[in-house]
């Protein structure tokens, strides 16, 4: 018997046993990777605004439906679209190589034919902002830094900077173009790509990543002391507008139907893999969770809610979308989580929520004991799908994976099924579960108007 | 001191002593990298006939003259030339989705804009040797077999067969074109080249290799049972002729300059990598053994010749000109080796000699215990460019690599310089300087007109 420590019953019994019941059969069940193999496979990429994303809608709405959900609601997410051209890089002298190249996010394209120019190179995006315009100008810029790897994905906010502003840095100085080592921990030939910032206002240049191998091959013929000179080209451009959508399933609350435990995933994926550890899984994970919550438990008190988020890539378009047509019942979202970090094994669990909570998270953290889950603290981070929400004050959790290979993979060609390993994906949906339902059937809730 | 059984002592002791130290040297020695790093990121990509070839050939010829070889010869090898061209694979139905797909060497172009089929689909190439022409007949043959990771690389004997065979029996069966699973341990999106089998005389159809994932993706299409079309461009094609060469350096022997120790590697490579790993390491080791042998024992007995082979990949035209441009002296070529399967560590010596040799051959292999490396057996194989001269007779020796990696990367865009250790590299070095000094100062010879 979990109880708080005034000995109050915060859950039954009845309830404990069959969540324990649940999380056994959970983490022995197919249902998540049968989902994600499904996405992958019969949709593939979905960069927002592509054909794939419509494919994507529909998919996630007749799995919602099969899967059993009481209500399966599409809700509109305009967004400006992006695409992707032709991307090629080579290097004309000294020593004549192609490179392996792909075209970040929102940048701009270069003329049809490409252009060319000498390449100056930057240690990082600090050397590059501190760089004298004069030797700048006319140039491609190239940052060197590789980012490190580390369990919890750390090196990645040390290193993607240089992806967000490498191109309108490059621009104020007058540069031409930027090229970025990729924001990855592999040694693959398969180039990462991810948003840079984009304003129309800002001027920017067209920019590109190339996989670590070329980035490699680059820093030693520029060692050499002779002046490197580069062709790329990027048809990449804005393309009008579009709609996509929100794809959100309910499992009806019984008492507190009104409350929403909000979890999900985002369905778009960039172009260049499958988008399977990107995000499929995660689509994978929250939607079976829901599924086998209320197939073994039946309705829980509170109403689960997921949420297949449209354009997280290079908008957050379903994210802002959503925060500006529910925000007259904001506070009726009283939990949320995503998982959007791949599919490795779930080593931690943290929270943001009212201290009056807590007790709440305790017994959820004792249930999550037996899957090798340790609770870490209340300052948990969530999902970039819930950044309007939980700016608005909504208490969130995170569930953290193990990412020390996912950015190997993350945003490249190489985002494929082959890189998750069925087990850690059923020991993801055994958490899910765990919380979900346990958030679901308290009586209290976790506070709202919450500030970092 | 090392004396043989009857305690003829084969080798001085001050031999014994000056080799011991260079082979400490050696172990930590550089040269093999940055022979290694010169020719992938000064040369690149050289397939037999491209521009790289050339580029490679004057590469060799005055790294040979700095490295103090006494002398360095070009000798013609004339070849057909195969282009690599556009290569490019997509599901059209059910799921359309792109494929990741690289032309086999030596196979024939598909239609400028392509050709669309339907695809039949087998386990192995025997299970397409044994169907029924009217199932294939119209149809894109696949044969999904997947290759097996071993140290040896003993899994690439095993599934080649599917890359040199597929395209000749899909056009005798009736179909249009031929994909196979790349031959390749990794999985990662880039696909395997290689040579596929080719005769005029015989007929064959366009064929390519896709990559691990996009293997497992049509896998997984099609374990649904409806028919699943595909369209495949692939523009290489046969394109006149070329001379390329092999390019030799000697280092003069002293009492016995007309026996040769015949090492080295090949000088070519596919063109979707830099050719790190497949095969400047071969050619790296092996000038840098000469080197250092003749740079710290000065010159041996007998003379050590390494040749830079040329067009391996799709001809073996420089071991076949070797061959018939030597042939009133193929008896002075008194051992052989390559170096061919990357740079990883070696762990096994193994020979095939005389048996009046085997004394020496036990003397030398006392001297590579102290790298880890055990003697085998007398049935050793060796690489490809020897097989003209061992089928002469000539004894060779080989000196086994772990090869655990190596079919992750080999022939693909991902055969590139990150993938080699320098340590490892270092001890290959290491390992050759005992073998070829020994060899080379050996009084006797190593048998000839030896047969398998
Ligand atoms: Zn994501
Ligand atoms: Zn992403
Ligand atoms: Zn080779
Ligand atoms: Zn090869």
């Amino acid at each position: 018997v979990m109880a708080s420590e005034n000995d109050e019953q915060l859950y039954t019994e009845a309830f404990l046993h069959q969540l324990g019941e649940l999380r056994s059969l959970a983490i022995n069940h197919s249902l998540a990777y049968e989902l994600t193999e499904s996405l992958t496979t019969e949709v593939g990429p979905r960069l927002a605004g592509s054909p794939g994303d419509a494919k994507a809608v529909a998919w996630a709405e007749a799995k919602f439906k099969a899967l059993g959900f009481d209500e399966v609601r599409l809700e509109p997410a305009p967004l400006k679209r992006w695409t992707r051209g032709v991307e090629q890089a080579e290097v004309l002298s000294p020593f004549p190589q192609p490179m392996h190249i792909t075209a970040l996010g929102r940048t701009l394209p270069t003329p049809a034919e490409g252009l060319e120019g000498e390449i100056i190179h930057f240690a990082d995006l600090e050397a590059l902002k501190a760089a004298d315009p004069a030797l700048v100008k006319g140039k491609i810029t190239f940052i060197s830094k590789r980012m490190e790897r580390h369990q919890d994905g750390s090196g990645y906010g040390k290193a993607v900077g240089a992806r967000g502003e490498t191109a309108q840095v490059t621009a104020e100085k007058g540069g031409i173009a930027a090229i970025i080592r990729s924001i990855g921990t592999d040694n693959n030939r398969t180039p990462h790509t991810g948003a840079a910032r984009y304003d129309e206002a800002i001027a920017s240049v067209p920019a590109g990543a190339i996989s670590n191998p070329d980035a490699d091959l680059l820093v030693n013929m520029l060692k050499r002391d002779v002046p490197v000179k580069v062709r790329m080209t990027l048809t990449s451009h804005w393309d009008g507008d579009y709609t996509s959508y929100n794809v959100i399933g309910d499992m009806k609350g019984t008492t507190q139907a009104d409350q929403y435990i909000v979890i999900g995933c985002h369905l778009d994926s960039w172009d260049l893999g499958t988008g399977a550890i990107d995000d499929a899984s995660g689509c994978g994970i929250t939607m079976a969770a829901a599924q086998l919550i209320n197939e073994h438990m039946g309705p829980l008190k509170k109403t689960i809610r997921v949420v297949l988020w449209a354009n997280e890539e290079y908008g957050l378009s379903g994210a802002k979308a959503y925060h500006e047509a529910h925000k007259h019942e904001l506070n009726k979202h009283i939990l949320g989580g995503e998982s959007d970090f791949g599919a490795g094994r779930i080593y931690g669990f943290g929270t943001r929520v009212s201290e009056t909570a807590m007790p709440v998270v305790m017994a959820i953290a004792e249930q999550l004991k037996p899957l090798g889950i340790a609770y870490s603290n209340n300052q948990s981070g969530s999902g970039a799908d819930l950044i309007p929400l939980r700016a608005a004050g909504m208490a969130v959790f995170g569930l953290k994976q193990d990412g020390t290979d996912y950015f190997d993979y993350h945003h490249t060609a190489n985002d494929t099924l082959d890189k998750i390993d069925p087990a850690a994906l059923a020991q993801n949906v055994a958490a899910w579960v765990v919380v979900v339902a346990m958030a679901a059937n308290a009586d209290q809730d976790f506070g709202f108007g919450l500030k970092d």
